[in-house]
């Protein structure tokens, strides 16, 4: 769990699915191109909108979906967690099959499993991983620019990893936050923080045991301006150490980011 | 070049660039979704509509854009080749930023280079590689719906390339071209019909010296019903030796088709 989130007063109990209901647990993926983010909210699409407004007319009743955490507005998903509470007695399957034949395009079950009443999707996680990604061409293709950032110029994979080493562990992540963290606990755990060569590009994956809002893309802006040659491996240290958001390079776009995996 | 273009009337002269024109070789990728294909219609956006009048407002006369052959609607390109004429003492590099700058999102120039004045990107051409890709899994991915046709079983990719190899070389078409063709030259030579697996499904590339209209996709749907189990080998034989379109199964629908490279 996040701890931003319960500190912002919008954490949930964590209670098992009540007597007479199924706890069922969803795997989405979506695009979130269309979308303000997962949270539901007054007059802008989402995605938790969508699911559950789906669902309610596959289950028959009214349905809360709990995600593992609320993604940004622009943001991904290949490995989003959600559970929900019904009455329904469909089987999980049944209930995949029925949302995926009526999900918009771009929102997906990629699996629902019955899982026991005390599962909750954001309580229970022990890692998330999200994937920021870079395409490197001298032209910006139409085939990558919806979920890649484009850079022009070769990144220096080398001295990313070097930078990324430099930012593992349990750190306090204040410079790498958006500002509306700046009462809250910023300690978080960084398992890793992996810079992979693909043919396109690369790809930055950071595991960890939650992120703040805007860290994941501040952590991929910082090791892009370490790729292009125009931040020190020094100054990565010291812009840890400041614990001032100022310090640190802007967050990227939300286009290249995708929660890719949640693991429990 | 296509004898099904030459016949439908639609061929301009191979002429060489006038005095005083600089021929320019461009390489075009496109997102065909959005587009009613290649050529100039009236009241529909085109591909080479938007590519003309954007050239015009860069080298500041009108121009006239010949690709290697039109592609369908929603079918896309990661390697159109064209051509256009022009007075402009703009380097080509130049226009291709230019260009990059002001085209929408789903379509970009790969590269823009000067070319002999008797380079002409339909005549000249000597091979043509189509891509058709498929999805297989249980469900369909936001990610891959807009480019992949999905499929729920997995294809059985060794009958697949047994049936390719039936229907590679110089044979009459005729059974896999749209009826459009029923009084053309339905001769064409099929250098090599292969199938590749990736990690997310598979890919049926085709090279020949030109192609039908519906052509590649009606092979790609030949080889699904096979990877299917849909479809026996002496089939594909029969399909081929009866020079009937309604023998062949349906053509597949063009968002999983790429025009791939063009070879000169």
């Amino acid at each position: 769990m996040s701890h931003s989130e319960a500190a912002s007063g919008r954490v949930d109990p964590p209670e098992s699915a009540p007597q007479g209901f199924r706890r069922i647990k969803l795997v989405l993926q979506y695009d979130g191109a269309n979308y303000h983010g997962w949270q539901r909210q007054a007059d802008v699409p989402t995605i938790q909108a969508v699911v559950e407004d789906t669902l309610a007319t596959i289950v028959s009743e009214a349905v809360v979906v709990h995600a593992s955490g609320r993604t940004d507005a622009g943001v991904h998903a290949l490995g989003q967690v959600a559970h929900f509470d019904t009455k329904s007695r469909l089987p999980a399957a049944v209930i995949a099959r029925a949302l995926n034949a009526r999900l918009p395009e771009d929102i997906a079950i990629a699996r629902a499993d019955d899982t026991p009443a005390d599962f909750h999707a954001r309580f229970s996680a022990k890692r998330k991983t999200y994937c920021y990604q870079f395409h490197v061409g001298e032209f910006e293709s139409p085939f990558f620019r919806r979920h890649f950032e484009h850079v022009f110029r070769e990144l220096d994979v080398a001295r990313m990893r070097d930078a990324a080493k430099r930012l593992v562990g349990r750190h306090d992540f204040r410079s790498f936050a958006a500002e509306m963290h700046a009462v809250e606990d910023t300690v978080r755990t960084l398992y890793s923080l992996r810079v992979l060569r693909i043919p396109s590009g690369s790809r930055v994956f950071a595991t960890g045991d939650g992120f703040l809002m805007h860290m994941v893309r501040t952590l991929a802006g910082t090791l892009l301006k370490v790729g292009l040659g125009k931040l020190d491996l020094d100054e990565v240290d010291a812009i840890l150490a400041a614990k001032d958001r100022r310090r640190a390079p802007a967050a990227l776009p939300p286009h290249g980011l995708f929660l890719w995996r949640v693991d429990y």
